[in-house]
């Protein structure tokens, strides 16, 4: 329990820093967003270059997100995404109940606009693990109670 | 291992955006080192609160060092301390010959320099969990070949 808390005080700190460093400025917030995810993509190269050091090679684009969505996942937040759904038509949704980085959030609707800093560097883990396995994607994240991770295909 | 490899390359990045984001002037240096330091104490003060939370009350201050050598660094370093050793009058080293921290720069000399950034946070997660235990310190850290935690109280 206490190892899942590491990541999220660190995350926390990191991305403190990022919104303290910078200007508070409406156009400086996307920059912020930027950089935490670009954050986000670096660490997810390098976790999934470890994870699937021993992994047989994926069948698939399907078989790729459910390992995303299975191990990777896990390994961050110490859960599996609850839900996974798709098109067929490189339209992935990601669905996580109970996302760690929120959870700590109060729940009030007033809060959501707070959300996208909260989401923006597991936007970046994905699309960096993704990238690492030959899939080029979008990722953005989408909160109405819980958060979603959207996974869109490029 | 992949589990370690998410603290390692997440304090990675906060050390590059910290350095980057700041001068690199000689002055600001140690203004670096101040910010990683702190940012270590506020998740030492979280993390030892999670790992504290179904515990015994330490019987005394040597008590509460060997938790800190066991417990608080298998959480974040997934090994324990190798060796402790005080002079029974408040100065504490804590060795630790494999600091994951530091096991990815390569091991000359000339390297050593650069090691006071990678290991500024480690020193502030020491002190912010000795700090809401109840024990104010100095935590300085010295390398040799492989580092040394070396803890002062005060």
């Amino acid at each position: 329990m206490a190892d899942e808390a590491l990541f999220q005080f660190l995350h926390y700190e990191l991305m403190q820093y990022i919104y303290k460093s910078a200007d508070s400025k409406e156009t400086e917030n996307g920059r912020n967003i930027t950089k935490l995810e670009n954050m986000g993509f670096r660490v997810g190269q390098g976790l999934i270059e470890r994870l699937t050091k021993d992994t047989a090679r994926f069948k698939d684009e399907l078989d790729t997100m459910k390992f995303i969505c299975k191990d990777f996942w896990t390994c961050v937040f110490k859960k599996q995404i609850d839900n996974l759904r798709t098109n067929h038509q490189g339209i992935y949704v990601l669905q996580d109940n109970k996302f760690r980085l929120l959870s700590q959030l109060s729940a009030g609707k007033q809060y959501l606009e707070h959300a996208p800093k909260y989401l923006a560097f597991s936007c970046g883990l994905v699309r960096g693990a993704l990238s690492n396995l030959g899939v080029k994607s979008i990722v953005t994240a989408e909160v109405s109670v819980m958060p979603t991770i959207l996974l869109q295909k490029i």
